[in-house]
């Protein structure tokens, strides 16, 4: 499988870039530059020039570059030409949170189906869905053109879902139990770790403490 | 405030590195090499001693590294050689969520008080925590040493319990709102997007199938 050996770090400079420019096409602005957009989302300016070298020439010396195709051209980029309906398994706390999330439904993603086995939570309504029984997924992964999964399940039913999830065709798995799955290489699976930006806060205050080590 | 600049994207790794070092210490390994810390995380040797590079001379060529001491070094950089007391806000479904997750009661981490304004859920146990009312925070930051702050509330809360965890001395706040604070300079702060990584899903999917742009 051939891909693109992009970092992530720049992949999600990208996604910020492109609601940068988002807000400033909706405010009317055609002309941006690197040390605009830099400025706006808090990077320098030669790290946005050296995200956006990855994928071509953009924007002309001394102009800048034109916000809107540079924004339909980061859509392209991270793959938001296009719809993608999620399903969220699992409609526990986590589960609940994350249907109502906003960063769920916006852009090009739709949530289009929750689902659990716990007959208590069956039926039950959160927003305008309704959770489903898992023997639903396969009739609702095809009616709803269904693409990527999110793990909101225990530790203990993780993985059996991440293999309900590849049986039924799914391309991609958001992994929020705080496990390793595995799945087969042409699945995309990303973990998601609640906590991971905890240690950035302590790093920071321990070197404002001691200055030095 | 002078601080350290060090990349988040190497702090972030630290943290990995440091729970790969005490899975070796727990299974008695007591020398590692840059190629099997990067094997064992998914990153390149040069990045491993670029990383640690920031912090000083570590390993000796040809030997690699004590893991006992490099452990003790990352958790002591990360600032994980003291304890740190956490206070979640918001008891909703991302709040209890929140509470009942791993990632905030392990290492040096310990959540010490839950936090909502809605009668209905104080008072409710969430595993050995009661909510607690808002007029109650001030007198548990004192008695638990809390240092860290959690908003896990809506939005249109978020600030006004940003200001109060502000007044009542925290140092570091987490916010899973979708909304930028303000707060003083002397806070660290940072922000929790429960959907980033979505886009790093598409992106490569979106790259799988175009081969190019």
């Amino acid at each position: 499988m051939k891909t693109l050996r992009v970092p992530e770090a720049t992949v999600t400079r990208l996604s910020i870039y492109s609601r940068f420019l988002e807000r400033l096409d909706k405010n009317g602005v055609t002309t941006v530059s690197s040390g605009e957009i830099a400025e706006g989302v808090g990077v320098s300016p030669a790290q946005v020039r050296k995200d956006l070298a990855y994928f071509g020439e953009f924007g002309t010396r001394g102009v800048g570059y034109n916000v809107k195709d540079l924004l339909k051209y980061t859509l392209k980029i991270l793959g938001l030409d296009q719809p993608w309906s999620l399903a969220i398994f699992g409609a526990g706390n986590l589960g609940f949170a994350l249907c109502t999330y906003r960063g769920f439904n916006i852009r090009s993603f739709h949530i289009a189906g929750v689902f659990d086995n716990d007959p208590t939570r069956i039926g039950k309504k959160i927003g305008n869905l309704e959770v489903q029984p898992l023997d639903k997924f396969p009739e609702i992964v095809k009616s709803e053109n269904i693409r990527i999964g999110v793990i909101a399940v225990p530790v203990s039913a993780a993985q059996e879902v991440a293999d309900l999830m590849v049986k039924n065709g799914l391309e991609a798995i958001l992994n929020f139990a705080p496990v390793a799955l595995n799945v087969p290489d042409h699945i995309e699976i990303r973990n998601v770790d609640l906590s991971v930006k905890l240690e950035i806060l302590t790093f920071n205050l321990g070197f404002r403490a001691a200055q030095n080590l």
